[in-house]
């Protein structure tokens, strides 16, 4: 791969690590790509913090039209990669051209929408409440409040999304946009597609003149590495993608730190979805292709996969079920990005297969290639479901399990028994929702985002969009992961009283020089 | 004291606890208050617990306007218990009757706040972007956000504001305006003024008819009461006012839950205050007067106290400190809340006399009563500071530590030292602000509100008031504990993908039916 050397970028340097070496695979071919990356070092990661730390008071008080050019120049620099980036991410990841294109498209937008965010500028929620000298028994003073950025965010790059949840993905963009200096842990199953991207962002510093240590890339895959970074004292929140393993680990080591930070992790969904009656008598078969297609989708490899499907016994239930299995069991195998991925797979599989879960295949795992996995259709009954909690819980890949309940009663106390998810859909005729509005009910009420006759995956990044949910699907269902409200995360609001105008944030001052939206005594601006 | 007797108020039920029994205590006295208040029983925890839960699907549901009645009639409550309410919480804080006419006044405007948002509605933060079916390569959907609550909340009450921050203050305000049941344990201090305001909530809950569940009041005083409730599985966050070690043991608690919930506590702060030098040398002794008097007030007990006083030496710093010296040491001792806060004000006094600290006071410990304090004016060099992180923190009480620097280097580094705290204030004429700009720059980063020319205490409650700051000033810098944002911390973003407009809750359908501003497309909807 042209120009790769097993580079970090550390606080303006481009470095080698100087710990075990890694690679990454080609998962079809299962051999090792060059270059080798060896671990970051913990005087790296020490290194790139410390900038960090003292990147961030001029990084925070850079114009934002600056934080927008530079995430332009990053968005440019992507789509300067061209065939480059094409070539290596499908070489580490086995994710077709066309989806690779996708990504790169969609990570170019959200970096062009926050861009657009900081140019409009009303984000920073500016409140204004004018003071009153004569007000009785007490003056009253003049208080303006906007949100200011935290300091250094750490983003952990996941192993699904390598450009749109990674080096210069979601997380980061959202942190360079609220005024945060970013040190990222790229993931260890791609770092080519890391280094190619990191390089990208590592020369839009530069070139834009911006203090070394606003962006750092540390490759690693050990523990040892993320929990120093987690830890570190100038890393004032971390952003995380990945396992429920991995996201609880480090969301401890956040909480447990002398000064407890933030620590945003989006972790397992089964993102449950309900066919009600009316839409199984009338479209079985063709919710049945359409939910079969979302979970095969890249091997499974979304966090909003349809994991867990329920419905309710009578007319269509059949030819639904059919149509399932016939799509999962006929599914050819295929390559997932690591096979780590496929040796959690194979695990999870085993686990529910030692529980009352009937278990359909195509290919047995032993006739697949390393990195390898075959869809897998599960069916539990309702009570199977409410004794295991490893039934209601994500399996990463291409699995679904089917639960048909035999009444109203029965589907309420499956979803009841639910925790929190991503994601549920709901497909329903007529007055199917309306009927069924306490299931529904609760339902919602386990999840960020719920969705009527549609599915899951394709998560669209707009405003309105919820990607985020109650635990375990996230550490803080308060926050979304995917589109501009995203940026609350690593801000926090900050107030002013009776401050001289001229050293006040231009976005508090009097006439509004910047013409942001702001709430002035309560009321919008005009 | 008139209807008093010693009732938790279990989900509905006024009853007695089961524990160890504990009374108010006259602070002046030094004597027992009947009733006793025996510690609530982990099966009463418990009950509330899943009281709460049950009524959380409930009360989220309740129209806006019926929480605002709810609200509206705690307030008026609280107003109709006259002169009882004076009389029991005189008696048990010692805090003057003006000083409870005040809170009372406070509290009940903050329910009448949180009853006007529910009104205006505005607050859901409403966002719509609306499909588009014929997008290619992928149809848009139509995606509907708004803020739902997050469940039960618990809300812990504070020693020093026994009515703005305890049974019905403002985490409980601004959690039930959320949709939120709320499960209190009151302050051990003031059980009589907990049992006289809990009783006006359950009460306004029976005549509303809202589910029994929305709230309870258990009485307690230790730590196993209060760690079963925020350990409890029905609770889905926590809103604590208190000491640095309780609040960080609670934070902790939630954190390690096996589903860990947000923990709002704000803690301990020393709201460093700085004198510039040329209103040092035009006002000083005028400062002075003013920043002793806000140490002062209530013995000290305010989260907002100026507690580090920080000058330049050079022209009126002589006047200015004898004008401090003079105020503080010849102040008259006075009772604090609790015996517990005059043991502590002790403790820290005698730990910070072990370091290099000039402490001077006007009436030795020994000659006070029980839980009487008497004011301490502390001195210490920049270089004494840099190396005792004890002289950077709050003391609680009326302490004042007040340090002398030779050079603006060394103001700088005694600021930069310091960790996060709620306030600073500052203090400058003419050209002071613009000419320290450096140091000004570090002070606001540290702090969620920077005054100029005033005096921290005195929070105002209004939309762009901040009350919390980073760590150790509170646990989550992201949200105020004062103001109508302060109900962002119950609520977390829901969003609805392509639902049936009939089925979706009022806010977000297609007219707007309840007229309350929604970002539509990313433009405000006009």
């Amino acid at each position: 791969m042209s120009g790769l050397q097993g580079m970090h970028f550390v606080a303006g340097s481009a470095e080698s690590g100087g710990g075990e070496v890694f690679h990454g695979v080609d998962p079809i071919a299962g051999k090792d790509l060059e270059p080798g990356y060896a671990e970051a070092t913990p005087e790296q990661v020490a290194r790139a913090c410390d900038a960090a730390a003292a990147a961030a008071p001029a990084f925070a008080a850079t114009a934002p039209a600056k934080r927008a050019a530079l995430l332009r120049a990053i968005a440019d620099g992507l789509d300067g990669l061209g065939g480059d980036l094409v070539e290596r991410m499908q070489a580490e990841t086995a994710l077709p051209a066309g989806r690779v294109a996708g990504e790169r498209a969609r990570t170019v937008m959200q970096l062009q929408q926050f861009a657009a965010l900081l140019d409009d500028g009303s984000w920073v929620d500016a409140h204004i409440d004018h003071g009153d000298a004569t007000r009785a028994p007490m003056p009253k003073p003049d208080l303006r409040r906007m949100l200011v950025p935290l300091g250094p965010v750490a983003v952990f790059g996941a192993s699904n999304f390598p450009l749109a949840y990674s080096v210069a993905g979601g997380d980061t963009a959202s942190a360079l946009a609220a005024g945060c200096p970013v040190v990222v842990k790229g993931h260890p199953a791609h770092p080519g597609t890391s280094e190619l991207v990191g390089r990208v962002i590592f020369d839009a510093v530069q070139a834009l003149g911006l203090p070394a240590g606003t962006f750092s890339l540390l490759h690693g895959r050990t523990q040892a590495t993320g929990g120093a970074l987690v830890q570190n004292a100038a890393i004032k929140a971390v952003g995380f993608t990945g396992s429920h393993g991995g996201g609880r680990a480090l969301f401890q080591q956040a909480a447990d730190r002398d000064e407890p930070i933030p620590m945003f992790a989006e972790m397992g969904s089964a993102n449950p979805l309900v066919v009600l009656p009316k839409a199984l008598a009338t479209r079985g078969s063709q919710i049945a292709e359409q939910v079969a297609a979302s979970c095969l989708l890249a091997q499974g490899q979304f966090c909003t996969k349809p994991g867990l499907v329920l419905w309710l016994c009578g007319e269509g239930d059949e030819s639904f079920y059919s149509v399932l299995r016939e799509r999962l069991c006929s599914a050819p195998s295929g390559p997932t990005v690591h096979s780590s991925i496929r040796n959690s797979y194979e695990r999870a599989i085993a686990d529910v297969s030692a529980l009352p879960v009937e278990v359909d295949r195509a290919t047995a795992p032993a006739e697949l290639g390393v990195a390898e996995v075959s869809p897998a259709l599960l069916r539990a009954s309702p009570e199977a479901v409410l004794n295991n909690e490893r039934l209601r819980s994500e399996i990463y890949g291409p699995a679904m399990l089917t639960v048909a309940c035999r009444t109203m009663a029965e589907l309420q106390q499956v979803i009841d028994s639910l925790s929190g998810h991503l994601t549920a859909t709901v497909h329903g005729d007529e007055d199917d929702f309306s009927t069924h509005q306490p299931v529904l009910d609760s339902l919602r009420r386990k999840v960020g985002r719920i969705i009527a006759n549609g599915v899951p995956t394709g998560v669209e990044v707009s405003t309105a969009m919820v990607h985020g949910g109650p635990y375990p699907a996230a550490t803080d269902a308060r926050y979304s992961a995917v589109g501009t409200t995203s940026i609350q995360r690593w801000v926090r609001p900050a107030c002013w009283q009776d401050w001289p105008q001229d050293l006040l944030p231009i976005e508090l001052r009097d006439g509004n020089p910047r013409g942001i939206q702001r709430l002035v005594n309560g009321k919008i601006e005009s």
